[in-house]
């Protein structure tokens, strides 16, 4: 394909997605194919010679359009936010363009220096503690994932608790992390990746908000310490993924601090809400943490993947994940006067990220991000008052901002069956969770489109499954 | 930016990227600045108010720009090629503007059955082994890179070798990794990630081919066997990054199978030759592997990320990946009937990264992939050949594929200059590294629109500079 040639069809895949935009609503917002449809419809073997682009993007329409669900639907209401943007859409089409590998300072600065930029913005866009800022002891680096950054901070963290000797010797099975009942998946799996293995992580008892119970969390590490372990590891989690539980962080900090145990805090979703001074409250004790992540791929109309890790001391994390072959040797890393990003992650590559996070902020400026995220959370808090105003429903867990949690009062059967209703209709698709045993409908709010028609009409479709 | 907007700013990056394309060749290949100055032009402070789309566009020429490496001009021969092409960015541009997410299949069935069906296609491309298809016991996945393949063959390997006992208990320092001196970095640092500790990583001496002596891995097995360690994991690369050196594969594989060690191969760059049958004797021994990995964002002209991750069991892997909180249960997942890819790698959450794979196959063809990549080797055996014809000059290891390695001989120092002379022209960008004790100049051939004249250019502008 020439240059040329690719301006057309560039313009054609624009003109696509456009169209796309407009029309995503008319979709079924969860897809209806059932397993091994999409596959039957492909050739069994690759063209030898190659095809016309107009044939690929017709097999878009026909083959995968079909097996899509709508993540971009203002109607999907489903797990957590992977909210997008035009101007994201198009920081990852100019990435893609450029095509620049960030591996080094040196393989490419402006990868790096955007990078590291957009990511002390952020860290005052949030009213996060200066030593998270690349002017300080620590910095920023985008991560693929929230889980990405949470085997990054655990690595770091068993680096400084061994003094090292986990890096040479490994992991010794005397290290032990802690986390809630509730903190994602992606904490267990970190774990054991890290190979301290799953029986080294102590999920501790939440208490009536799903939150972690400190003495639980202070009892286990004494319990710990006293058997001759090694507790070098806590998650705190400022908005749990299944019922947006804030984990007490000042207090679990202070004791953190004390105990010289790493505090890593997950706020993968919730963070965003710290861009308005109103809910910022939800940073209180973050400055006790030794690592922070958030991830604008969620909540901030930026295309996965874009996680924001930081870290309070970027010592730890590079002496843990740095090793410089002869082939990548440059003066730039020698004189110390740069980051290389490579010794902030798990891959050695990776590409221009930072370019979609400041389109997305330049073109939303920080006040158009709050006005959309007040208006979701406005619109949460609404439906939350539908739902308490509803004698056949409750409200399963605090709203502290756009996801609701809750249930049909007749028990988990009828609340299958509404759920079961509302995501084969094709018009709205919501996800559930357990809590306290029971099976909980989740409604989260967070597409950039979604309007108050939207959870308006999502309000109307449960009332109608319900009766 | 509403959906016409976007249509009219999508156009511009188009045009952009079009624009860019054509005039590659224009720009420095290896970016001219001092660390600190491209932040120097950046504003301290995140704007309030969005601002208009063609500022940003303008500051990505004006202060983006000369921060860039051009790893898309036919001038770059550094490192290693991250080639790319007009229907991978495409690709890539289509996934940003579905913004799916992948994690399950029940997030969209397409996402996941187009990836398992691309690289079931792949797999017939280079002729893998059966059994890394998806049909048999095995499978592929995407990851973002060799680096995370690694990590993921290391992690079933433990578990496998554990029987599922270092999941729940952690590595035990027992455990032992083995690589060759000139295997990739990314094997070390998988190796501490996982806990093993780098000095369980036995990095066994190479031939004067600097393919691993086979000699020496068994000697090293069998002594850690004496010692009552737990030899785990080889890691064989077909083609290293430093000089294409082939390790002897079927015979640390039969080893490996006998031993019942997990064998992982490395084929990152090289893997792609194997697309032409002529170069399929590089898959030699690859049916005793228990995985392998290879990068399309080398060498086949998708823009990274795409690593092709290949098990030829995908038990252990997922044994040791998969964990499913409430919130992610869903029928398709527990019918069994659909590949879950979060349980096939570090994160959770995954875009849509197979359309780009699928839309190069398509493009190109088969044949019109086997046509570029046979171009681009013949360029280096042909610079091979004058490198020889010239006494100044020495080639510094085997030519198999398309890196040169080779050097002055006049020694060090006049090859440190050579280096700095061409790169600082901005004519061209070539890297080093050293063999034998000895600083080498290596000369990769792979960017997309690389021609023969540009190969001529780089060794008149080597040739002037050793003169």
């Amino acid at each position: 394909m020439t240059p040329d040639e690719f301006r057309q069809r560039g313009r054609e895949v624009i003109d696509w997605i456009a169209d796309y935009m407009e029309r995503v609503e008319q979709y079924p917002v969860l897809s209806q194919v059932k397993p091994g449809e999409i596959r039957a419809e492909l050739p069994p073997q690759p063209p030898a010679k190659g095809e016309p682009f107009q044939d690929i993007l017709r097999d878009v329409d026909r083959i995968i359009m079909p097996g899509i669900t709508h993540w971009q639907s203002p109607n999907f209401f489903a797990y957590f936010p992977a909210n997008n943007s035009p101007p994201s859409i198009l920081g990852e089409l100019l990435s893609a363009g450029l095509g620049v590998q960030g591996m080094l300072w040196a393989t490419s600065p402006a990868c790096t220096e955007l990078e590291t930029h957009v990511l002390d913005w952020m860290a005052d866009m949030l009213g996060l503690p200066e030593h998270f800022k690349s002017s300080s002891t620590g910095g920023g680096v985008i991560q693929d994932s929230a889980s990405s950054a949470a085997l990054c901070a655990l690595i770091a963290a068993r680096e400084r608790a061994t003094d090292g000797k986990s890096n040479l010797d490994g992991a010794d099975g005397r290290l032990v992390a802690y986390a809630s009942t509730q903190t994602h998946s992606s904490i267990e799996k970190a774990v054991r990746i890290a190979g301290l293995g799953s029986r080294n992580l102590r999920l501790i008892e939440t208490d009536n908000h799903h939150a972690m119970r400190f003495d639980k969390l202070a009892k286990a590490i004494a319990t710990d310490r006293a058997a001759g372990r090694v507790p070098c590891f806590v998650c705190a989690t400022i908005g749990t993924t299944s019922s947006t539980a804030i984990d007490p962080v000042a207090r679990i900090g202070e004791y953190c601090r004390a105990e010289r145990i790493w505090l890593h805090i997950d706020a993968a979703l919730a963070g965003t809400a710290a861009l308005c001074p109103e809910f910022r409250h939800l940073n209180e004790g973050i400055e006790l943490a030794d690592s922070y992540a958030f991830n604008p791929h969620k909540w901030m109309f930026t295309n996965f993947d874009c996680d924001c890790f930081y870290v309070a001391d970027r010592g730890p994390l590079i002496r843990a994940l740095s090793i410089l072959p002869e082939y990548l040797r440059n003066k730039a890393t020698e004189s110390g006067a740069v980051i290389d990003y490579r010794d902030w992650q798990v891959s050695l590559g990776r590409r221009f990220r930072a370019l979609k996070l400041w389109f997305v902020i330049r073109s939303f400026g920080v006040e158009g991000l709050q006005a959309r995220v007040r208006e979701h959370i406005a619109f949460a808090q609404e439906f939350a008052g539908w739902i308490r105003a509803d004698d056949r429903f409750e409200v399963a867990a605090p709203v502290p901002l756009s996801l609701v949690c809750f249930r049909h009062v007749g028990g988990d059967e009828i609340n299958q069956r509404i759920l079961d209703r509302v995501n084969s209709s094709g018009r709205m698709f919501l996800s559930h969770t357990r809590l306290n045993g029971k099976l909980t409908l989740r409604l989260s709010i967070g597409q950039t489109n979604t309007q108050r028609r939207h959870v308006l009409q999502a309000w109307e479709q449960i009332c109608a499954a319900a009766s």
